[in-house]
Order: structure tokens, then C-alpha cells, then sequence
């Protein structure tokens, strides 16, 4: 949770006289998201939210992702909406990087969700595929098992460093699960990083959905799955079967999972736990200590790779 | 810049049943101050600001900082005012550290100041310490002359390793200015840290003046000596005698300089160099690599502390 790169008064006076949107009162950076560097900007004319991609997000993805939060945005999906520069540009250069002014979201991510805010978040999933279903744009997942074999081989030398085990682990999920994964589900624009912190509520309504950095043309299932494992473990670990239920009739609510999608459920669970493993590990282990970010501890995803790996069908996850 | 402690959804929630401000529509970690925990806080009846107390702000403090804080803005001094709980109190605890709500300002500091804005900073000082003159409680000035050789002992051995001849720097310093240091002038409430940072303007105009968690009893003009040399230096090292004649002529306008503050001047300006160069030094040697927060370059007072203790007379600081 960190700012990265500084924008001064006369930086953010350059870059509104880009845009047609008033006057500022307050500029403050905020502490969220540790991919990027964000800002909240208030004129007297509405709310912003002012981003720097720092190097994790290329410039070359941003059409999709902006294109893809227009797109939500114009369908009545809650998420950030970019502003166009008066030259109809979605994005600029701010200090060196490339920077994009969105619409400011009210709305609290919630720590400790319970099954309330989880049906509500789920039914949100649901209509973002839906609307995301006419994209033009496509995005490959990078973080998909495609790209798990190149951070199983770099992580495998300090893996059990950060827990007793962990490589064995890895390596046993990796061969188990990469074999078993489907190739013919319903695919589509998906959200790919929907965790509580991504997800804006005001009571159990949700108010917005942000953070669309790992978005990507995959299995709808598996942005569920992804949510089940962010949504669904408590902190010592257990898997609580209400808020699992709670989350997949949420989403059921807009779009009935087929048959197909209902036995992938446990070996998508058990990539998406992977994927979240290996790139917690990688970053735990290349961390820079001088870097302003404490990295995120992995070893919550070993114990939900462990429970998903004995999960013999969709009836565990409540279904 | 950074967050220090959490503040969860739930910790919110329970910080906000003691007051009666609204329901919370937005919540967000700022990047801001290298003191504290800072969060913008904005309910359906206005926008918040929530300071959690890190190690060094002392609770027994708070009386002081919070009661300055109140009884300016009662005189009019746009500064963040203390919102009282229910119970009247003006603090509460928010996992485990102590942690105000104040008003949040509007406005936007400013990397760069220019004559005008040194002008109404300065005239903003002065209406700050008439406003202080009757405030009831006294708070020594633990970074004064007394504060100094403890400094000057704990950053003697690593003082050259940040810059060639600092240490010979520093103790010509201590030596020459603690004994001309002077023992009668003009004394208040000060705020003893009025950086660029700490000044937020809407144009040309202050707009709020904030951060007042080094505020103290001390010589009145001690607070303008840190002023110029916060505000007067390029970052070149050169003083620009424009922006300190403004500066000053700010302050005058609203309260004249005494002969003897005039004549004390390049010491106090010297004193404020030293007081800033140690401490900066200080965090730079004992530095954590793994905190969140990047020390301040020790360097840049070394330069301005060398322009003061050549200065012979007010006269170089353009009076």
C-alpha cells in the first residue's frame, strides 16, 4: 500500500488542463493497491480517482482494461468509469507513466464479509459476465495455467523457506491439476482478482466493483472459483459453507451454472488457489526490502491449495 | 508515506458508534506524514479525517495538540478541528493507538511555492500565533537547544557517512549557535514545522493549515527562522531573497518583528537548520529497511545550515 511515483501540484495542474473536468480542491495519495500509484482528486465538479501504472501493468493492456470499465460502465455495471481528455484520449503520461483519470466510487470493502455481503458479491460476478459478454476487446491470462510452469520453476528453490513443504505442494498441484483443467467451459470477459478488498459495499449493496488490472478472456467459472477462495476461507483456514453457498446462489441468481461447470468446480478452485500461491510466493521471495510494500503472506493459499486438492465434487463447495 | 496500522470495516463501524457524524460513505488510507496512520473519511454529512497515533506522538500530548487545534479554529484559523465523541471526548482508541477525528481541508500544498504563496504563508503564521496567545496549556519545545546535544551525540559516529565533514558540520554548529541562542524574545504557541507540505493553499490563498503534532511554547520567531528555511531555498541550495522578503513581509503584516528578533534571526534561522539536519540524520542512520517510509535527504539542510551561519545580520534574509 503505497504511493510510487510523486505527482506534485504543477504535475496535476498539467494534467487537468488535459481534461474538462473543473477545478481542484484536493489531491491526496491512497495507501490501496500494490500494483499502482492512486490518487484522490476531488474538483469542484465530482470525485476522482487518479492512477499511475507503475511496471506491473503495461501500457500496451490499457485499451482493454479502460475499454473493458467503459464498457461495464455504459451497461450499468458500478465500476470506475475513465474520463476522456478534451482530445478524446483514455489515458496520458503523468511523471514518466502512463496515468488514467476514473469517476471515484463511494463505498467500503469490507474485511470480514459474511454470507449477506457474499450473495451480493456473487450476483455482481454474475452480471459482470453478463455485460462484459459483448466486449470487443480480448485479453489472454497471463497468470493462467499456461504461465504457472515458468513460477513453479522460480519459486521451487525458496519455497520451503516460507513453509516446510511448500515445493512438494506446488509440484503435486501442479501435476494434478493442470491435466485435469477444462477445455470447454463458458468463457468469457472475466474479472480474474475479485477479492473483498476489489468489491465496495454500502450496507450489503454492492456499490462498486474496482480493480480490473488482472482482467481477461477466461472460463467464467473460474472468476467464481477465484471468489470462493478469497471470499469463503476464514482466518484459521476453515471453509465456511454458508457464505460458499451464499456466494454461488448469488450468482446462480443471474446465470445457472451448467453441469460441465459444477465438476470443474474443485480442480478451478484448486488453480486459482495455485496461481494466488505462486504469485504471493515469487513476490515473497523477490522481495525488496527497500520496497514500500509488505508482501502478501502465501501460505494462506497453501492451506486453501490443500483443502481444494481433497475435494472430490461441487458438493463440498455447498452445491 | 504510508499506513501504518489497519483500520478495518469493523474498526470503523465501532469508531463511529461514538460519534455522531453520519454514516460512512467512503474510507480510504492517504499516503501522507510520516508521524501517523491517516485515513479520509467521508459520511453523508461531511468529509473526515482520521489520525491514528504512532510511536511518536505521546498520548499525554494530545491535550495540548488537540486543545491547540480546537481553540485556533474557534479564532478563525482554518485548521482541521477536533470532532468530539458523544462522551466529549476528543480522542478515542482504535487498535490500541490513540486516534482522532478532525475536520478534513480542502486545498493543495504545494511542491514549489512562489513569492505570493511565501507572502500569505507567512501573513498565515503570524494570524496563527495572535490566534495562540491565549491558549491555556504550554508544551516545551523538546527539538530546541536543550533537544540538540543528545542529537548531536547519537548521529556523530554515522554523520560522515552521509556527507563529507558533516560531523564537523554539525559540531561547529552546536557549538556557535547554542551559546548566541537568545534568552528573551517574543515567546507563543508555535507550529514549529510549517512546511510547504503543512500549508494548503486553493490558489494564492491558504486554505488550511494543518499538522500540528510539533507544535510547542517557543520563540514566535523561530517559527518564521524554520519558515525560510522551509519555504526561501531552491533546490539548487540557493536562497532566494524574493521569496524570503515576501515571506517576512506576510508576517509583518500582521505582527512586527522586534529589533531583537531581527538581530536574532540568522541564529534562529541556523538553530532551525541544525534542528531539521539532526533529526533528518537520525532517521537516516537508524533507518528499519523494512519500514514503509523512505527517510528525508539529511543533505539539503547541511547547505541551508552553512547559508546561516555565514549570515552576519538580517540583512541577508532581505530585511
Amino acid at each position: 500500500m503505497a504511493v510510487y511515483t510523486d505527482v506534485s501540484f504543477d504535475d496535476l495542474e498539467a494534467l487537468l488542463d488535459g481534461y474538462d473536468i473543473g477545478l481542484p480542491l484536493s489531491f491526496k495519495g491512497i495507501a490501496e493497491g500494490v500494483e499502482n500509484s492512486n490518487f484522490y482528486l476531488q474538483t469542484d465538479r465530482g470525485s476522482y480517482f487518479l492512477t499511475l501504472y507503475e511496471k506491473r501493468v503495461s501500457e500496451a493492456d490499457l485499451p482493454f482494461f479502460l475499454g473493458l470499465m467503459a464498457h461495464l460502465a455504459a451497461r450499468g455495471i458500478a465500476c470506475p468509469e475513465p474520463i476522456r481528455r478534451r482530445d478524446g484520449a483514455q489515458w496520458t503520461i503523468v511523471n514518466g507513466r502512463p496515468a488514467a483519470l476514473v469517476t471515484f466510487l463511494n463505498g467500503l470493502s469490507l474485511r470480514r464479509p459474511e454470507a449477506a455481503h457474499c450473495a451480493a458479491a456473487g450476483e455482481a460476478l454474475a452480471r459482470l459476465h453478463a455485460a462484459g459478454a459483448d466486449f470487443a476487446l480480448r485479453r489472454a491470462n497471463a497468470l493462467g495455467p499456461s504461465g504457472w510452469q515458468n513460477l513453479v520453476e522460480k519459486t521451487a528453490a525458496g519455497a520451503n523457506s516460507i513453509e516446510g513443504g511448500l515445493r512438494e505442494l506446488i509440484a503435486e498441484a501442479h501435476r494434478s491439476v493442470v491435466p485435469r483443467w477444462p477445455s470447454a467451459l463458458p468463457e468469457g470477459v472475466i474479472h480474474a482478482d475479485l477479492f473483498p478488498d476489489n468489491v465496495l459495499f454500502m450496507g450489503t449493496t454492492v456499490s462498486g466493483l474496482i480493480d480490473f488490472y488482472f482482467a481477461c478472456n477466461d472460463w467464467l467459472a473460474y472468476d467464481l472459483a477465484v471468489m470462493l477462495n478469497a471470499w469463503c476461507f476464514e482466518s484459521d483456514g476453515a471453509y465456511n459453507i454458508t457464505k460458499s453457498k451464499s456466494l454461488i446462489a448469488g450468482y446462480q441468481q443471474q446465470r445457472r451454472l451448467t453441469q460441465a461447470e459444477l465438476e470443474a468446480l474443485p480442480t478451478l478452485a484448486a488453480g486459482a488457489a495455485l496461481r494466488f500461491l505462486l504469485t504471493r510466493l515469487y513476490d515473497r521471495i523477490n522481495h525488496d526490502p527497500n520496497a514500500l510494500v509488505r508482501p502478501k503472506d502465501p501460505r494462506d493459499f497453501s492451506k486453501r491449495l490443500r483443502f481444494h486438492l481433497k475435494a472430490k465434487s461441487a458438493a463440498e463447495y455447498g452445491l
